[in-house]
């Protein structure tokens, strides 16, 4: 999988993901109107609006993207309804070409691993039939748990074609308290990142390895450093724009070939008609402003890259 | 929550908490069979089947136990359906009078992980509603992303009346990879243990936290040091049985009131029937020999407790 996501970034120039992380207080007015018009204030209802919301960011940027990031958090919110609203926007994102990363951050250990990586990029046995749950492409995985809680997502990857990205270093203010504490003289995310490289060389691509790795855009000297110790290891990036990272800071996360990372913004694409950059669009338009935020974050990272 | 929760085990005088981590081959020929003859070979078929095993066991069980551990990961791998079944298993128990955790391992940062707690803990708003998605009573959570990931989950718990348990040191044979690794002279786990106090200060009941944590059973000697370290902590001990932990070894768990650990089985009580012991049960009386194997479970403890 990882294979074909590098395909799409060099294909559409562009290495970055359009994060999906509705909070209901993004989606405009309208559609939510409607949505509670036809299923009442309810989670139906929640559900309805953020998958129509999503769809049209989907349709407004697809050919410009090589994938997307749901965060299965904002849809869990809204209890099953929210699920579904998760599923077929995979569903769809898929339909349209782009890569699907799963942001799930589940790690549990043995064979509640296996179930979670079985359920979010394989298939599982019922019966003689062998079936898929939620099928994403690419799945985030907490390494808090060891080599028992990330190993079973490596083995699904390997017989499925898919991809994982290990939490190594967050992009959150207090990512600190556990994952910078100094063990043997180093940091306990550059131990994380080797283990990185050891789950990952069982599972290699074309010159990269299906287990890439989340470091944030909000530390890049760690960025840095990770980016050596790890040079086949993809680096999907979350902190971009909003959180406080900047394109120039984010050089460092690619490789020579330019290559290895990808570049994600959530807030700052789907919710782009609130901001006064883009208020001219209106909430009408809101997935045109969704279109011009990414064309923006594309030169703005390109830029940086001298590309 | 804490509080009910305490009340649940003294009640029942069984420090202990039914896993529900039910795999599909755990579930009775004649269950499946009825299953697929109304739903098929599919994934709703499979979440039939897990449900009226479930509900076999909690009608079986539930007046001599507290609570019960649904592990989501052995439902998400069934997709939507899956869930479905989780979320009426968590219903149907607490209708039981059990209180339900949700062993869900979520952790992410700021506004995603309100999102997990609004989600499972919580009432999220859509229009002028409150709604809640699963509403369990407590959830599991991974501390890896430090306090901003934590601290949603404690918000929502205050505002709720409801709790969590943090991973500290788990069960799994690679748990040290990470966990155990010396930071000025101290384990991770310890490091983490000590936030979970802060945490938890924060979130009390009546002597003991709504902020638990989880300290695997396969580690004695740590959850002594931890027990001393966490006084106000409930501890969620994972790893009894199947895993290896015995009833000898958890005596430090728990505080000299008696109180302070819970001790969860999974595999050993739902597919007790499997077991040479309980085999003269049968598989169609596969939720009897679950209750035989809860009573013997909470004698062994309780006689290692000296109870």
């Amino acid at each position: 999988m990882i294979n074909k996501l590098i395909a799409n970034i060099t294909k559409t120039n562009a290495p970055i993901v359009v994060g999906l992380d509705p909070m209901l207080n993004y989606v405009p007015e309208y559609i939510k109107e409607a949505a509670f018009a036809e299923y009442g204030e309810t989670l139906k209802g929640a559900a309805e609006a953020i998958w129509v919301y999503n769809k049209g960011i989907i349709d407004a940027t697809y050919d410009l993207i090589p994938a997307v990031k749901p965060q299965i958090a904002m849809y869990e919110q809204f209890g099953i309804e929210g699920l579904i609203a998760f599923h077929k926007t995979c569903e769809y994102a898929k339909e349209k070409g782009l890569v699907v990363i799963g942001d799930i951050k589940r790690g549990d250990i043995g064979s509640t691993s296996t179930a979670y990586a079985v359920g979010h990029l394989g298939h599982v046995q019922v019966g003689s039939n062998k079936l898929a749950g939620f099928d994403e492409d690419f799945v985030t995985v907490n390494p808090y748990l060891g080599s028992d809680g990330v190993k079973p997502f490596v083995d699904v990857c390997k017989e499925e074609g898919k991809g994982i990205f290990v939490l190594v270093k967050t992009s959150n203010p207090s990512s600190g308290e556990f994952q910078d504490r100094i063990i043997d003289g180093r940091p306990l995310y550059e131990l994380v990142a080797e283990k990185v490289v050891e789950w990952g060389s069982e599972c290699m691509g074309n010159g990269y390895s299906n287990v890439g790795c989340v470091v944030g855009a909000t530390y890049p000297e760690m960025g840095k450093v990770l980016r050596k110790l790890m040079p086949n290891t993809y680096i999907l990036v979350p902190g971009y724009g909003a959180q406080g990272g900047k394109a120039e800071d984010l050089v460092h996360y690619f490789n020579e070939d330019g290559l290895g990372a990808i570049v994600n913004s959530s807030r700052g694409i789907i919710a782009a008609y609130k901001q006064d950059k883009y208020a001219g669009f209106g909430e009408k338009a809101y997935a045109d402003a969704s279109r011009k935020a990414v064309v923006d974050m594309i030169a703005d990272i390109n830029g940086a890259l001298g590309k």
